[in-house]
Parts: structure tokens; sequence; C-alpha cells
């Protein structure tokens, strides 16, 4: 029969696509380097960021780099007094918030609260020049904190050797911004991009789990608890001790937790209040010190946190710790703590900039908050980015650009100088509170039930990560949740559907018989569509799937004693990549064919599939006249074979199977 | 305009596909239970193993259920005279080729000689009840010796302390065995596909490189030698040392491998003579032997196996050894060379059968091969798989059963009840030329060329499990290959394909402009062809992709003045899955493109997207009635509405972009 099939139609009036005017293309050949550069390219700058770079002066690419490094070149200019006014407002609102999460945050985290707030000044300051988010307000975040606890802890106790643990803290806040930056300038980013949605609400609200049931030590003024953070482990603690309970702090913690959860409430209803529950924090934080104060709490059994130095941020460079055995677990630290934390401030990032209708390039954002880190090591501040919480604040407050970090670093500035110590008598329980308060609101039990609802896999990664965290330690949870989803690709690439197709009625198109209802099979035809690239990964599952349907069809054509199966078509049209394994398996599954008395016949490969396929020799193999543009063409030739028509025959003819 | 687009025609005589009779179809829901059935029964067990059990009576599932385990009851009642006298001419053929060659793997191993022929006595025999394959020959191999000999030899040294040596390699033959039993038994057969064709051409060249090397200590009659097996090392040893080489067992060596290789490229030329080639071990190991007994060889420098045991495998299940702190290197020894054991085994079993027409079951297989290294670590056995140049031998001398495996069993038994004494003079030097002669055979640089032409990133892949062998160790080479097959369908999965799709002149299809050259596109429409699967890892990389291609578009038809874009259609026919990370970017590009003022098409999603976009309610956002069958159809009814014309114009209205 030979190229019968591919005639040109002497007529352009055949537009129904029956005429098998097209042959399969296979793709020009490319130079090696050629594609080799233009993969480079794809895998890492997507975004293509030189695009702006293109035709333009010498003066001008200077210009354009520098703005590319340090965004504030680009809109300080256009900077207005009406920016300014919402910024203030927004920039004193997320430092109320930043001055007693800080000093939370700090304590979880083992080090000295002052930190707290060293922390809320050097970095934003930096996030200022080199950001390109405008709604990220920057500041210490509350898992991080607890891993930098739990891992160096476990090294190096924080009351006993208080100075080596401060150096770490340094070192891995140095490390972790390291790790940041040049993640962002090796065009990495996309490794963040394996902490899938579904993972990060699971770690998040276990973490915030965890976090809370660490804050049962505060609420509950006990003065020894375990290192431990799964929940075994500290409900053990907490209840071994039932004794050592003290009824002053409870009421104090329980009583502002729930102020904190009213204002919150109230702000979430009416969204025009919103500094309500921005101010909440340090509200209680006042309350709580002046009813400390007045009632001498401290010396029945409500810690405070005493003196606080006065004065700014000392510098630290000194400090950083570069020996073994200590290094290692520094740079450990860093690496695990600066990858949640860079994950967290990312997607904090872009999800305003989605709302606010601006681009972010993620990459960037990871040389910013890289930088500022590395900068923070070196001047008494630790891990910071960009944190949930404090960057809805700072969004609802009305904040126009990152200015509002200019004036909320002011703001901790002129605290670091003249207020510290006012914080004297302030009581932790109310620290304790505002942590618990900040982390219910990272437990998204609702976006949990929408990912059951949706995807059942999604559900699983999510749930592993919360037990993870939970019952074991963030690093588990956190190790479980990637292995989970990595697991599931490579499953996906291990297993890949196949689906029988069959004709929808009156048309040439087919598709998949589960999804659509109403389609038609083709007797003596078996079309199978695969819905994956061929890998090693895969090839041998495809192949022995392909013969179980092949089986499967020709047992049921049996017992119903239907036309023998004469053709297996293979829709392609999915196949997006192959590997050599796959095209071996190819050549074994056209074996198996052969001696089975079966014709394969592919429908519509792909560019990437008809080079290799071609460089394999394997069209010669199948012969190109059994390759088609579409199903529907390669239908209408094998059933032209089986009826030994003439291509140029009726439709009625050529279509017999139409089940009207 | 609503649903007008699927308003169904009333005549079936416009079978040109273009009336859009079809709505793109939500598959029927299906309870949860019976989809992760479902999936449990296409990830396990996908060649239906049960398939023969259905609708047969108790009795007769007995009967196929022993059947299924031990393949012998299945053929021993066929058997035929006829076939007996082919499998005795086989049998004895791999015997002649058995003896020398475990004698030699076991001296590889570091291990007494008489166990290479220990190990050919008592697996054979297990694995002729239970084996699928006919025509796997089952021995020690090379690289799973050597592998043997690296791993323990870190931990215990073979001279210095044999017993215990000794002891560990039965343990991790035991262990290699329970591994590879049970990867069969909870179906996990997979695991061995994630061991690439590429990987295994290069591994086993590397392991080969590597072998060979090692008998430069043989062949040069070296007394010591270095214990690492990489290419540096080794040859620093070698050279470091030239006073010490010995010429007379250089040239029995060269003499021997010569007269091995001689043999094999005549037998290569004329098949029928296979025997030749097959027998030169023999001849080889008796010429050597009686050359050495002539010439007293042995007092110049030429070492000899010297005393073996008479008798038959004595019993080792005592000598397990199950403490620690050894106990841990055998299980890593045993995981290891059971793993790639069991590849070899499984790849040579399945290229026989494809060969021989008939089906082997994987998982079977590896319960088969798994109880012959139990069993065979009871009976003073090592490490036994199906080696592929045995088994070709066994294939060409006309083998029709696994009882060619019992005439070697008991060929090998009469030689050790009485025939021992006589490889007392046998030189080693003959057998470094048989591993030599066996290990080039090894070297597949044929396929590694075939890996460069067809795909560049198998022939890195293969590269990588060779460099690693040979300049690092067996195992460095593997995990290299794996990590970088791994790192493959990573990346494929982070960095799907996006092309665009023109129209294919004087039809409805539309496919991919590179591949295709003739294409035309539609003015105002931009048609992107999504190319896999859309998940965590690639969502954010998609998204910054498609607005690429939409601001590249833009500006193509701003600089040539042409009708600004109105449509972006997204052909979803190769979007396999989706997660709900991939429909959270489905809505972010929604509000871009909306934001835009374009409009979101999408053409051809599968079962498994539109139930998932449909759960996750993003239907009633997009519009049901911008969701099309196909590209055609979509573009069909964006042009429609540009040119607001109605449903039921003419073709030529409909269609005027064709450039004919």
């Amino acid at each position: 029969m030979g190229n019968v099939d591919y005639v040109y139609p002497s007529s352009n009036d055949n537009q129904g696509g029956h005429a098998h005017q097209h042959r399969v293309a296979i793709p020009p050949p490319q130079p090696f380097i050629k594609s080799f550069k233009n993969s480079l390219k794809e895998t890492f700058f997507p975004d293509d960021p030189l695009r702006q770079f293109k035709n333009q002066s010498p003066c001008r690419k200077l210009v354009l780099g520098l703005q590319y490094f340090l965004p504030i070149l680009e809109w300080a200019p256009r900077y207005t007094l009406q920016f300014f006014k919402a910024d203030l407002i927004s920039g004193i609102t997320i430092a109320s918030l930043a001055i007693p999460q800080g000093i939370s945050y700090a304590k979880l985290a083992n080090l000295p609260p002052i930190l707290g707030l060293y922390s809320s000044f050097i970095p934003p300051l930096v996030y200022a020049m080199m950001g390109s988010s405008r709604d990220l307000a920057v500041g210490t975040v509350a898992v991080a904190s607890l891993l930098t606890a739990s891992m160096l802890g476990q090294e190096v106790s924080a009351t006993e050797n208080p100075t080596l643990y401060l150096h770490l803290a340094f070192t891995a806040t140095l490390f972790a911004g390291l790790l940041q930056a040049s993640l962002g300038l090796l065009r990495l980013g996309f490794i963040v991009d394996f902490l899938s949605h579904a993972t990060i609400v699971g770690f998040m609200a276990g973490a915030a789990t965890v976090v809370i049931l660490q804050q049962l030590k505060g609420v509950l003024g006990l003065e020894h608890f375990t290192h431990s953070t799964d929940i075994i482990s500290v409900l053990r603690s907490v209840f071994s001790q039932t004794h050592e309970w003290r009824w002053e702090s409870g009421v104090l913690g329980v009583g502002f937790l729930f102020f904190l959860l009213i204002t919150r409430y109230f702000s979430k209803r009416r969204p025009k209040f919103f500094w309500i529950s921005a101010m909440a924090p340090l509200t209680s934080v006042i309350l709580g010190s002046v009813l400390v104060y007045l009632t001498h709490a401290e010396k029945h059994g409500v810690q405070v946190i005493g003196n606080l130095k006065k004065g700014l941020n000392p510098p630290s460079f000194g400090d950083l710790v570069f020996t073994s055995p200590y290094m290692i677990t520094a740079v450990k630290t860093g690496m695990i703590t600066g990858i949640i934390a860079l994950a967290e401030g990312i997607a904090v990032g872009r999800s305003f900039a989605m709302f606010k209708h601006y681009h972010i390039d993620g990459n960037k954002e990871m040389v910013a908050i890289g930088t500022m880190n590395i900068v923070g090591s070196c001047f008494s501040c630790y891990l910071t980015t960009g944190p949930f919480s404090r960057s809805a604040v700072n969004f609802n407050a009305g904040c126009k650009t990152a200015m509002s970090n200019v004036v909320m670093a002011i703001a901790v500035m002129l605290t670091l100088l003249f207020l510290t110590p006012l914080f004297h008598y302030t009581p932790l329980v109310v620290l304790s509170a505002i942590i618990i308060a900040a982390m219910l609101g990272l437990i998204d039990y609702e976006a949990a039930i929408h990912l059951w609802q949706v995807d059942k896999f999604d559900f699983v990664v999510c749930m592993g990560a919360y037990v993870g965290v939970v019952f074991g330690s963030v690093e588990v949870g956190l190790v479980l949740a990637v292995a989970i989803s990595v697991l599931r690709l490579l499953l996906f690439v291990a297993r890949p559907k196949t689906v029988v197709l069959g004709n929808l009625p009156n048309s040439t198109h087919y598709r998949n018989v589960e999804q659509y209802q109403n389609t038609s099979n083709v007797p003596g035809v078996l079309i199978l569509e695969i819905d994956a690239p061929i890998y090693f990964a895969n090839s041998s599952y495809l192949r022995e799937r392909i013969s179980r349907w092949i089986d499967e069809e020709e047992d049921k054509l049996k017992s119903s004693g239907e036309t023998s199966l004469q053709y297996v078509i293979l829709d392609m049209s999915a196949v997006g990549n192959i590997d050599t394994s796959g095209i071996t398996m190819f050549e074994e599954v056209l074996k198996t064919t052969d001696r089975r008395g079966l014709k394969l016949v592919l429908a519509n490969p792909g560019a990437e599939v008809m080079k290799k396929l071609n460089k394999a020799k394997f069209l010669e193999k199948i012969g190109q006249e059994w390759i088609y543009l579409t199903v529907g063409e390669a239908v209408e030739a094998c059933n032209c074979k089986l009826h030994t028509c003439k291509p140029d025959s009726t439709k009625e003819e050529s279509q017999p199977w139409n089940n009207v």
C-alpha cells in the first residue's frame, strides 16, 4: 500500500480533515550547542530577566542593572508625599506589632529578648533598598525561631553556655543568608517550588501546633520544661508537674489570649478597623506591664522580661564561629531555617504582588532576603524574612512601598535608644499569649479540607507534614512532606495513565471512553492514549500495560464474537518526551504486535519524540506510512485497509462503525 | 453569548468536526475507595497476575497457585525426551564454562575458590524449580563478586580473618536473597526499573574496567596489591612495583587471553560453532594445568590454585552472623549486591524471553532469585544470579527448559565429588585471562555511541555511571547514575515544554509551529500547548512562562502592527494530571489574563484535570463555555466572537486566516 495515504488532494474544498494531506513532521535538526543553550535558558531563566536590557545604550544598561539589584533607585525618584503618609501610618502600625512579636520570638529561639528588636532594625533597612515587594514587612518568624532553638539546642545548651549559643545563632544566620543569596544568584529559585502548597499548609499548621505547645511553659509558669518539641514529650512534661502550675500566670495568659482573639475577630469582620487587632499586642504588653508593676506579680510566680540593654545593635562579625565542631551545626541550622524562611518570604511576597497586580522576580527576592540576613548576622540580628502576619497588617494598613519598613526600623531604633527600660515588667505570659494568638491564625484547617476535596494525594502530603512535625520534629515533618511529594512525582512518571479512546458520535474525534460516555469503539481497532513522557522508569510498565490492554480487548472480542483485533493505534499527543529505554520499549511492542499479527500505528507524535524515533531508526522499522497526524486519520486508514477500499472512497464506506 | 456554541446540529451530514456538538465531559464521579483500589492495582499489579485465576474451581485455583510459584509443575508434565537431549547438551556446555568461571569469580570476591563450585550446585537446582525463564543459566557474577570484596573488605580483611570474612559473605547473601524475595512478594519490582538501560550500560562497562584492572595482579604475578578499586590507586600500585612483575606469568596470561579472544571471534562469525568459545575456558584451564604440571612453573613465580577440598557443599546456616557491628556491613553489602544482581538477572531473563516469545513475570523471578540465594546462603554459596555470558551460551546451545541448570548442577556435583584434585596445578593467571575475556564483552561501546546519537542526556547518565565506577567506586558510580536519572525526571516535571501551535493549511488541526514549518498563526489568538502534568514543581514556572509567551506575542504584534491579542487558548491534551498548586496557577493565570483584557480558553482537558477543576470550582470561574473539545473549535469560537458572526455562518467567514 506504501505511501498511497499521503497523496495531496488536488482540490482544496475537502476541508473536513479526512484527506491525509499532512505527514507528521520531523522537526528540522538543530545544532547540539543551540538546543543545549535553549534548555539551559528555559531551566534557569524562564522569566527572561534580561529582556528589558535588549537594544539599550550601555549607559542605560548600567542604570537598569543598578535598578535591577537596588529597586529603590527605581521607585525613590517617583516617591510622593502622599505615598509617604500611607507608609508612615503602616510603618508605625507594624512597629507596634514588631516590638512585642520580636521579643516573643527571640524568647522562642532561646535568645536574649533584645535580639528581637535588633532584628527589626537593620534587616528592614537592607530590604527596603533591595527588595522588590511593596508589601513585605521584614521580621523574625516563629517557625524559624523554634527550629533554631531545637537544632542549636541539640549541640549547645542556651542556659549553660549562652554566649556560644548566641554566636552560633549569628553564624547560622550568616549561612542562611549565604544560601539564600546564592540560590538567587545561581537562579536556583525553583528549588523552593518543591515545597508545594500542600506541604506548606501542613508544615505551618504543624509548626504552629508545636509552638503553641511550647507556650504552655510560659502560660503555666513552669520552670523546667522538656527540650523536645514533639507533642508526646511536651504533654508528658506538662502533666508530670501539675503541682508546679501557677494559677496567676495561667489567668493572665488566658485573659490576654481572649483579648487578642476578640480584637482579631472584630477586625476580621470590619476590615476598616484592622488597626485594632494590629495594636492589640502592644496594648497587651503595656497593660500587662502596668498590671505587674502595680501588683508586684513578679514576686508571685509571674515571670517578667527583666532588664533590656539600651542602645543600638552592637556589631557581631567578630562573634561568628568558623571552627569545628560547632560550625557544622550552625551550617546545618542555617541551611534548613534559611530554606524555610525563604519559602515563607517568597510566598508572602508573591501573594500580595498578585493581589496588587505587580510582578515579583523570585530569584531577585532571594538575593534581597539573603543579603539582609548576611548583613544582619554582622549586627547582632538573627534570621529574618517576611512573616505573613506582619505583612498582612502592613498591606491592610495601606502601605505603598518598602518605605514602611524604614518607618518601622526607625520606630524600633527609637525604642532601642530610649524605651527599653519600659519592658522590664512585661510578663512573659503576655508574650506567650501573643505567640499563641499569632499561631492560631496559621492553622488553616479550611485549606486542608479543600485539599481533601480536590486532591486526596495532596491531602496525604499535607497530613504527612503535619503529623511529622507534631509527633516527630520540624525536620522530620519537612523531610517527610518533601519525600511524599517527590515520590508522587516519581510515581506519576513510573505509572502513567493509558486510556482507551472511542469515537465521539458524528465526528472524527477520539476521546477517553471513561470521560465521554457516548463514544463508540471501532471494530478491529484498539486505540490507546499514553498520558506521560516515556522514560526508563515507566517503559517496562507501559510494555506490560499495553500487552494487557491487547489481551483484554482480544478476550472481550472473542467472548462477544466480534471482528478480531487487527490494529493497535497509540495516540502519542501527550507523550512529551522519550528516552532510549522508551524507544527500546516501542521496539519490543512492535515485535509483540507483529508476532500476534497486529499492526502498530502511531498517531500525532510530538517534535521531540519524532526526532528521537528518527535518530534511533525506529521510523524505518515501523514504516513511515503507519504514522498519522491524528487518530481520526489513522482509524480511517486502518479501516480502509480492513475493507480494502481506496482512500478516495465515500465517507459512508470509510466510517461504517458510526452507530447513529 | 452563553451556551450558544453548544447547540446540537439537527442534521448529521456536517461531519467536518466544525459544529460544537460535544461538550468537554466531566467524568462520572467514582467512590474514593474504588478509585483508590484502582490506582493501587495499577501501581502494584500492572500485569494483572491473578487474571488466569478468574472463574476457576477452587481445586484448579490451588493447582494454578502452585504452578505460579513452582513453574516446574507446569512444564515437567509436558517434558519430552527431545527436550532432554537439548538440555543435556546445553547443560554440559554451561558446566564447562561454570567451573572455571566459578573459581575465578570466587577469587575475585576474595573467597575460597571452592565456593565458586558450591555456588554452581545448589542455587541452579532451586532456580530450576521456581524460575520462569527457560534460558537463564544460574551462577555467580563478576560485578557482585567484586562489590562483595570491596564492601566487606572495608570492614574485615579476607587474609587476616578469613573465617569471619567468609561468614559475612554468607550473611550478605542471605540478606540479598531476603531483599530480592521480599521485593518480589511486595510487588515492588518496579524499583529495578529505576536502573535505566543507560545506567546499566555505563555501570557494566565501568565494573568491567575495574575488574580487568584488578586482574593485573594475577597476570603480572604480583604479591601485594591495593585494596582500592579506582583506576588511579590500581595503576599507582601496578607501576610502583615494576621490579616485581613476573614475565612467566605475563606470557602465560597474554597467551591464554589471545586464545580465548580468538575462539570467541571465530564463534561469533560462525554461530554454529558456539561450543568452541564455550569450551575454551575449560580447555585453557586444562592446558594451563598440564603446562604447569609438566614445567613445574609453580616454582617459577606462577601462582596456582592449590588444594581444593573434595565433597559437596557443607551446611552454613550456623555460620551466619547476626551480631553487631559486622551484621550492618553484611546487610549493606547484601542490599547493594542484591539489587545489582537482581537487575542483571531480570534483564537477562527478559531479553531471552523476548527473543523466544514467551513472557516473564518480573516479580515472580525476583522471588525465585531471592529464594535461591536464601537457600544458597545456608549451604556455603555466595551471591548468584543469571549472568549474561553464561545464559547466552545456554541459549546458543539450544536449551529448552530450566533442566539445563539441573544438568549443570549435576556436572558440578560430579566435579566436586571426584575431580577437584585435578585443579591443584591450575595457574591463577589462566583464571585472570578468563575473567578479562569475559569482561571485555561487557564494555558495550557501541551502545554508548548509540546513546550519544539518540539522547544526549542518557549518554551523560551512562558516562556518569562509568566515570563514577572507574574513578570512584562501584557504589559511587551507581549512586551517581541513579541520581542523574532521577534528577532528569524531576527536571522534566519542573520544566515542562510549552509550545506555540499554528494552523495546518486546509485543515482544522493545530500543531507545534517548530515541528511543522507550514503552519499559519491565527490573528488575535495565541495558542499554547502544555506538554506535561501540572504539579507544584512546575506551577510557578508555567505561570511565568505563559506570561512571557503573552508578552512576546504582544511585542511581536505591536511591532508588526497586526491585530492586538484577544484570546489565549491553552491546549491541555498533554496535561495528564494536576494538583492543587496547579489549580492555583490556573486561577492566577486567569486573573492575569483578565487584567490584561485577554480571554483565557481551554481546549481538550482530560478526565483527571476536568474532575479536579470542577471540584475546585475553577470551571465556574472560567465559565464552562470557554472550554472546548478541540483547539479547532476553540479557535473557531474565538474567531466568531472577534468578528461577531453567528456560529452557523459559512466556513469562508469563520476561517479568514487560511493563507492558501
